[in-house]
């Protein structure tokens, strides 16, 4: 048993990997760049660690009250983060002196469930608690239903939103990666336009956009089916997003309410300022307070990206500082609204000094705004102030 | 052998009901309400008889080049539909002299399904060119692909939209129903909102709206999969919108070009001044020539609702003169471009004459302007003129 980033150097070790209380094997078949793809991604261990925060959370608050807790891994790969759930909530129902969970394991490749049946039985998982199938991730949503679901492909998770609200649980728990970043960010408008029916931009918040875009494309789905979707975590993270968030039946007005959340975020290219707007566009003006035209980004969500309790009911679960101070970002960043602006644009932009974020966020507090770091860098600000480069030059020098 | 309007009266007579060269017996079990809702709806005769034609049109156009042709009555009930399209396929295979047709008739109630078997004996059809299924249509599309595919359900199609376009068949022809009038032409603006992501508006062209806002919708989940949808035939009739159009596999660079046909319709609530504009609502300005600020509906499709010489070729094939006329002033409506105007309306808001229909199409013709007849109505103006109280009060009395 050996890590994998050593592991892709010492080729004659056996091809097991262990990560946390889970081990599993890299079939032989693959060679090592492409386990990594396929199979095991090392990148990806920060995610897993957090969906096992967000899983037990869940299941914690649901298990004095249920007799039966179900999570879907509808793209399970090797296996290892279905297994790494698994003993998650086997360490809870032991706390509990409860068995109520069961995991169903898919993936529409052949070859993947072989692996992952081997790596069950390595991490001696077997039982009732085990489902497995090998079917199109959509096909499967469409007969059953989860308390927590995952959907984790190579690209985007938006082509299988429309087979989970179908069908999904009342309060089911619903997380889904995106690694389509580059039309998100800006870099490829038109696919964007195309696959959510939204503008990106390429400025300096776009990740920001991106997520925003994605919250707004998953309640629009989610709407459709008579539902809402309210994000609980979600964060963008070197190649990804990562959201997670309640799926729910609502009634009409509800729903309607919730979709208030989407509307357009107006922009100026030239002093930066920004701000949201609803989604009736034609009635705001179309300038800048600096006389520029107004560019924009959406439909995008303009509410929180973060439930802040549920943040911050994981952070004494994490085990270690970075994953807490993590989680203490998204938690404070969605306790105060707001959008995100670099400081080292705004100081680009006025030709003025970089502020540093502690001191440009304690001069915003003591104006009387709220503003905080954000996970989307350390040179970023997050404020209700409504920033440009006039704003920022007087308090920069 | 009697009709059904008759036989609603004769309870003592065999529940036969012949329309066309089909006959179908509606199940015992069945009050004759019931019998009329769920099994044979007298009302949608024209929408089958249609429906033929445009199967016709496009099973005469591919017949030569191809070695099969299948045909998917998704929603299939009695029956009736997916009989009358196997004689009619059946009688251009034997002028064709060549056998490539198949029909899967499907439908997701087992009662239905006994019913359509027992309809299909009565009328001697059997062997390889019926299959039967039972099954969900969201699934049946994940699973198969089809020449020509129907969605008939009470309410709406967008919720098989995404399993359609995930799945379809380059240059595949859908045909879909939306039964769903009352939020699309605007009296339930919010589960319109909630279903299609879109604003209606009740005015006077609100059937018009609820048209382009389907087609809007069925292209932006199109895109998403990478697709284009193409209206042929496009109307909305009673209470009910069927839409005929093409499914194609396209580029991103022809997907973009596509989209841009989707926008919003501003409107004056005061002199009906009405006009589309593209996506980019925030540019707009925001008040009518007449001083009154706009509302807007859409998004929704700004093109052309048929395509006209699609429409031309279904004409010589009409049985009879009403169909000919409901068809020919399609094509009219679509050759011009525009937006529709009820003239009682401007007549109303004018305190002016109602001018006859062609009395204001040939005046607005002589301005140099496109004018037509509409489906929506006789005292509809199809122009695209940007005509309002002012301009009417010009013209009238």
């Amino acid at each position: 048993m050996i890590f994998f980033k050593i592991m892709l150097f010492v080729k004659d070790m056996p091809d097991l990997i262990r990560e946390e209380d889970t081990t599993i094997k890299v079939p032989d078949s693959q060679d090592l760049t492409r386990k990594a793809e396929v199979f095991y991604n090392p990148e990806m261990k920060f995610n897993r660690d957090l969906s096992c925060l967000v899983l037990a959370e869940d299941f914690k608050s649901r298990i004095k009250k249920r007799d039966s807790y179900t999570v879907c891994d509808s793209m399970a790969a090797s296996g290892i983060r279905a297994i790494r759930y698994f003993k998650e909530l086997e360490k809870i129902e032991r706390k509990f002196k409860k068995k109520i969970f069961a995991i169903w394991l898919n993936d529409i490749k052949k070859d993947a469930l072989d692996a992952a049946k081997k790596n069950l039985k390595l991490n001696r998982i077997a039982g009732k608690k085990i489902v497995l199938s090998n079917e199109n991730a959509k096909t499967l949503f469409s007969g059953n239903r989860f308390d927590f679901t995952d959907i984790d492909p190579f690209g985007s998770s938006v082509y299988y939103l429309d087979s989970f609200f179908g069908n999904s649980m009342h309060n089911g728990l619903l997380a889904a990666t995106y690694t389509d970043t580059a039309p998100l960010c800006g870099t490829y408008p038109n696919t964007c336009l195309i696959r959510y029916f939204a503008k990106p931009a390429r400025i300096d918040n776009m990740h920001e956009i991106g997520l925003r875009i994605l919250i707004a494309k998953t309640n629009i789905i989610a709407a459709m089916h008579e539902k809402t979707y309210s994000p609980l975590v979600s964060f963008s993270r070197r190649h990804y997003f990562r959201l997670f968030g309640r799926a729910k039946k609502s009634s009409k007005g509800t729903i309607k309410e919730h979709l208030n959340n989407i509307g357009y975020m107006l922009y100026c290219k030239k002093c930066m300022e920004r701000k949201f707007v609803g989604l009736e566009l034609f009635s705001q003006k179309d300038k800048c307070s600096c006389g520029e035209n107004y560019d924009y980004a959406g439909p995008l969500w303009t509410g929180n990206l973060n439930d802040s309790d549920f943040c911050d009911r994981l952070i004494p679960c994490a085990n270690d500082e970075k994953m807490k101070e993590f989680i203490e970002m998204l938690a404070e960043e969605s306790r105060n609204g707001g959008i995100c602006y670099s400081i080292h644009e705004l100081a680009k932009k006025t030709k003025k000094d970089v502020l540093k974020t502690g001191k440009l966020i304690s001069v915003l507090q003591k104006q009387g705004f709220n503003a905080s770091c954000c996970h989307f860098g350390g040179h970023f600000v997050k404020t209700d102030k409504m920033l440009n480069g006039k704003e920022y030059g007087k308090i920069a020098h």
